[in-house]
C-alpha cells in the first residue's frame, strides 16, 4: 500500500497534526494510553477518506481534517477494548496497552476515546454528523458482540460472516466517507454514494485481511499464521477451504480444527490446503467483487483527480500484501 | 428516599416506557445485557431531573421523556464497565453482569449503550444536546480512571478526592438537569443554572453515598460496610477519621488500614471511630454544604411547584439513608 499512499503525505502531515491537538485529556495517563496507540503507525486510511470524499464533494478547510480524526479515533478505541477482550499482545508492533497500563485503565482510556471522538464529531453544527458517528460505534461493537457469539463454531454461515464484516470494520470506514460528505454539505446522492463506497472497500478490506491471516509468511517477525483460526474465528479462506478441498484434506481439516494449540506443521498444512484448493482465489475473488462495487458506485461524481484516487485506492485495497 | 419519589409514579412510568423504547439492538444477547440492568430498579433520578428542568423552563412533550432516558442509558452504561473493573458482585441486588455473560460480552454491551445513548441524544436537533452528552462520557471515563490510579494511596488529598467525586458522578447529574433545559431551548443563563444544580446535588450524592458505605448496619443482607475500603478507595469519611480521630484510634487505624482483608470487629471499629471522631458529621455537613448551593442557585428561575419540587428532591438527596 505505501506507494499509491505515499502520495498524500502532505495529507497524513495534517491528518496528524489535528490527531495530535484533539485528543487531549486532562489526565497525563490517558493521553499515554491514547497516544500509544494513536501514534504507533497505523495506516490512517479513514481519515484519509473523510478527507478526499470532503474535497470530492467541494470542500477543502481545516475542518475538513479536524473532523477526519474522529474515524481514527473510533478505530483506536476500538482496538484498545479489542486488544483487552482477545488478549492479542502486540499492536502495531508495540506491546498491546493493556498488557503495559491493565485491563481497568484501558478500558476506560477506550471510553473516554469513544467520547471524545463523538465529541469532536458534534462539533461542526451538523447533527447528522454526530448521529453518523454514535450510530457506528454501536454497530461497531454489536460486530465485536455477533464475533464473540460465534468464537469456536464450527459450522460457517456466509451470512452471518458478511454481517459481522459489515458491522466490526465496513460500517467505520462508510461512516468515514459519508461525514466528509456531510460536512460538504453534498446532496443526498451524493452522501448515500460516499457512505456506500466505504461500505464495499470496507468488506473487502476485511475479506483480504482474513485472507492475509492465511497467506502470512511463518518466517517473518511478528506475522503468525491463523490468527483468527487460534482466537476461534472461523474466517472465509478456511470455510471456503472446508468446502473446496479433496476428500483426504477435508477429512483432516475437520479433525485437526477440532485440536487446539496447532503446530506450525498443521498450520503450514492448512495454509497449503487453502491455496491448492482454490479457496484463497475464491476469497480474493469475493473481495474483488466488493472493490468492484465500490469503484462502480463512483459513477455519480463527475470525473477528476480526485475521484480517480478514490479508484486507485480501492484497487490497492484489492492487490494489498499486508 | 421513597417517599418524595412516590409522587412521581406518572412521570417514572413514561421513563420506563421510552426507556423500553429506545435501547434495543438487533442482538437478542445485547438486549438481555442492557436489559438486565436497566431494569433492575434503579432509582432513575436523572431522567427525572431532565424532565423536571425540561418543564421548569416551559417544556412539556414526549420529546422530553424521550431525551430523559440518556442520562439512564449513560449510567448503565458506565456500571456494566464499572463491575467489569471492579469486580463487583452485585448490582441492584442481582448478580452483575459480567457473572453472567463474561467480562467480553459485557464491555461491549457497555459501548453499545453508550453508543446508543449518544444517538439519542443527537437525535433532537441540538447540537448542544449531543456535544454536553458526549462531553459527560469523557468526563466520567476520566474520573474512573483518577480513582484508579489513587487506589491504595494511603495519603487523602480533598481536592484530588473532589475531583473524582466531581467527574465520576457529577458530571452526569449535572448533564442530565442541563440536557432538560437545552431541549426547552432555555436562556443560557438557565441551562447554566440547571447545569450547577445538578453539579452540587451529584457532588453531594456521592458523599452522602461514600458515608453511607460506612454506615451501614452489617447485619442487614447484602450491605456492607466498608466496601470502599476493601477495594482500596480512601473516601471523605475515612480521609476525615484518620484526621480527627484520637491519638490511640489514630494509630490502630494507621496500623489497621495497611492490611489486607479486615475482619468484621476491624471493620466495625473503623465505623465507630468515623462516627465517634466526628469525622461522619463532617462529611454530612460536607454534603450539606453542596445541597444548599444547589437549592441556592435555583433562586434565578420564578418559584413554582416545580421549582419547589427539586429544592425538596435537594433536600431528600440530603437526608437519605441508603
Amino acid at each position: 500500500m505505501a506507494d499509491i499512499l505515499s502520495q498524500f503525505d502532505i495529507e497524513f502531515n495534517r491528518i496528524a497534526d489535528a490527531m495530535t491537538r484533539h485528543f487531549q485529556s486532562h489526565l497525563p495517563l490517558v493521553n499515554d494510553i491514547c497516544g500509544h496507540i494513536l501514534f504507533a503507525g497505523g495506516k490512517r486510511i479513514r481519515p484519509l477518506l473523510t478527507v478526499l470524499f470532503g474535497r470530492l464533494c467541494g470542500l477543502d478547510t481545516q475542518e475538513l481534517y479536524d473532523l477526519s480524526v474522529t474515524p481514527e479515533y473510533l478505530h483506536a478505541a476500538s482496538l484498545l477494548h479489542d486488544d483487552v477482550i482477545d488478549g492479542g499482545e502486540f499492536r502495531r508492533g508495540k506491546p498491546a496497552a493493556y498488557r503495559i497500563w491493565g485491563n481497568k485503565a484501558t478500558i476506560l482510556a477506550g471510553d473516554f476515546l469513544y467520547a471524545r471522538a463523538i465529541h469532536l464529531a458534534s462539533s461542526f453544527g451538523r447533527v447528522t454528523i454526530a448521529q453518523a458517528i454514535s450510530e457506528t460505534v454501536a454497530r461497531m461493537a454489536e460486530g465485536e458482540i455477533l464475533q464473540l457469539q460465534r468464537i469456536g463454531n464450527t459450522s460457517f454461515d456466509e451470512d452471518a460472516y458478511l454481517q459481522i464484516v459489515e458491522y466490526k470494520t465496513a460500517s467505520l470506514i462508510a461512516a468515514s466517507c459519508k461525514i466528509g460528505a456531510l460536512l460538504a454539505d453534498a446532496a443526498s446522492t451524493q452522501v448515500a454514494a460516499a457512505r456506500n463506497y466505504g461500505h464495499f472497500l470496507g468488506i473487502a478490506f476485511q475479506i483480504i485481511d482474513d485472507a492475509l491471516d492465511y497467506t502470512a509468511d511463518p518466517k517473518e517477525a511478528g506475522k503468525g499464521i491463523g490468527t483468527d483460526l487460534s482466537e476461534g474465528k472461523l474466517t472465509l479462506p478456511l470455510a471456503a477451504a472446508l468446502q473446496m478441498a479433496n476428500a483426504d484434506d477435508k477429512t483432516w481439516l475437520i479433525s485437526t480444527l477440532a485440536q487446539k494449540d496447532l503446530s506450525t506443521d498443521s498450520l503450514l498444512r492448512i495454509q497449503k490446503i487453502i491455496q491448492e484448493s482454490g479457496a484463497l482465489a475464491y476469497t480474493m475473488n469475493k473481495a474483488h467483487e466488493f472493490i468492484q462495487k465500490a469503484v462502480e458506485g463512483l459513477g455519480i461524481f463527475e470525473d477528476s483527480p480526485i475521484r480517480q484516487q478514490l479508484t486507485r485506492i480501492a484497487n490497492f485495497v484489492a492487490e494489498r500484501k499486508r
